[in-house]
């Protein structure tokens, strides 16, 4: 394997970045570099590109590694990104993982393989083991991707302790997406002193995952949110964190009144003046127009914009 | 696009095949060429490779396209297959169903997109149509896979309403895994008489099907006892059809004891004395030697073979 170099691991707030598409569904690699630089210089320290946000599962892998070229030509630093790697084709995860290394990505986002339902802890543990093997390279650092109320297969803890015994360093950390704050919290009290770093997979949580000595968060409305969710993060020992956090979760509470997706698309194409951003890819459908004034209109109403997009 | 032929229906029984990997997990094309000629002169009346019985998802586009070209080259009629085409990706389930269709398979037999979970059947017509639309060839049939078990993705009724309104003659038939007959039947009672054929996800329900004007059945067994489920099939109408339906679903019984897919590969290992057949991709684990044995004892004692394996 090829030694890991002393790199930096990414701490902060993470957006997993939404995909654009042109009006014949194929990812418009032009508007995605366009919408990250944004992201980096508005208060995201990294981008978890192809996430569930992305419609990652909706591309296949030459497309996303298409889109991943364009970036890094684009000039994001490959450091900074933390690209979805996990397919529930074995095939498919080492290829795109493999890829992400050796182009210097800060680290991998992981799904369990998905169509199997009830699958044992012991299968999963070969699939993500296959993966670090078949890769080989110590410079790999894979972050679990626990997101059971959409990919119905979950990464329990005895899976993180096997794993993480198996590939200390390696395994580098989680993104916990149940929406349970008692599961983060016992990944944290469990596994943050052993090089595990633990991502609340939304803002809401992020002031709790900074107190329990979690690294930041990966979320949806880091889209479009990205300073104010990076002030909490910034900020989280101060005496104004709980007040911060309040205003970002209002927020969030705007925004996912809707349907999440095609609602971060819905506002950055009208914040960014730029109608194209609404297309989503089937099976996701574009928000009505009344969502689309609904959350938009409130949104206003809190006083929120997208400085500088 | 290009017109149809006035191609025959596929009918009977079909096995989704089961896919042999090497010791290195890589698709073994011999031996699966071998095993869909066994299965073609035992009973079967096509073949519906790449299902989920075949751990299709867990092999990429390109390991399926492969094994597909060298089953074609291995002598089995295209026009007997119905491929598992369907994949989260737009762009995937395109290009294998365009294959597909180019290679002259009978059919195919398409999942929903199944990541994200609770999407409007709007969405998932999309998908099915833009497919449909991408590939362009009227000589495509289509059978939708129903298998919410697993998929945690339906199609509803409304969505094949939908589907056979627009595209009558392509939009070919379902394979209902639900497990529930009053689904089964209501899908016949509903579409039978517009060229919609009905196949039965288990040859438990095989007998009610074809009273109920089905077609066959597409069925996991289909892999091990093809002969004693087509007997059933070809003689649905004779005064003992009962008896011998009561023989292959005892016979089903025996398998789904213990976890299919593995059971499956552990039999073919046994009748055919080919070990290598044990080996299944993560994050499936194979049979413990206890479940193994049980379940190979059992089918002894039932009198259960595979004659000319």
């Amino acid at each position: 394997m090829k030694p890991a170099a002393a790199q930096k691991r990414i701490e902060g707030v993470l957006a997993p970045v939404v995909t654009p598409f042109r009006a014949d569904l194929a990812p418009d690699a032009d508007r995605f570099v366009r919408h990250c630089r944004w992201l980096m210089k508005s208060g995201c320290a990294g981008l978890a590109v192809f996430g569930t946000n992305s419609e990652a599962n909706s591309m296949s892998v030459e497309e996303k590694l298409e889109l991943l070229d364009a970036l890094l030509k684009g000039g994001v630093p490959a450091a900074a990104l933390m690209p979805g790697t996990g397919h529930c084709a074995l095939s498919d995860s080492v290829k795109m993982t493999r890829e992400a290394v050796r182009l210097g990505c800060g680290g991998v986002l992981m799904l369990p393989p998905f169509y199997y339902k009830g699958v044992a802890d012991e299968g999963l543990f070969r699939s993500f083991a296959e993966v670090i093997e078949r890769v080989g390279d110590e410079r790999l650092r894979l972050y679990l991707y626990h997101i059971p109320p959409v990919s119905n297969v979950p990464i329990t803890l005895e899976l993180i302790e096997r794993l993480l015994a198996r590939y200390p360093g390696i395994v580098a950390g989680v993104k916990d997406s149940s929406g349970e704050w008692p599961n983060t919290r016992a990944m944290l009290e469990r596994f943050k002193d052993r090089g595990f770093d633990v991502f609340a997979g939304s803002e809401v949580f992020l002031l709790d995952n900074m107190r329990a000595g979690g690294k930041g968060c990966i979320t949806a409305t880091g889209n479009v949110n990205p300073g104010a969710i990076d002030k909490v993060f910034r900020n989280w020992r101060s005496g104004d964190a709980d007040k911060l956090q309040a205003g970002i979760s209002a927020t969030r509470k705007i925004v996912q009144k809707v349907p999440m997706i095609p609602a971060l698309k819905a506002i950055v194409a009208h914040f960014g003046n730029d109608a194209a951003w609404q297309t989503v890819r089937p099976p996701l459908v574009e928000l009505t127009p009344e969502q689309d004034r609904q959350v938009i209109s409130e949104l206003k109403a809190a006083g929120f914009s997208m400085p500088g997009l």
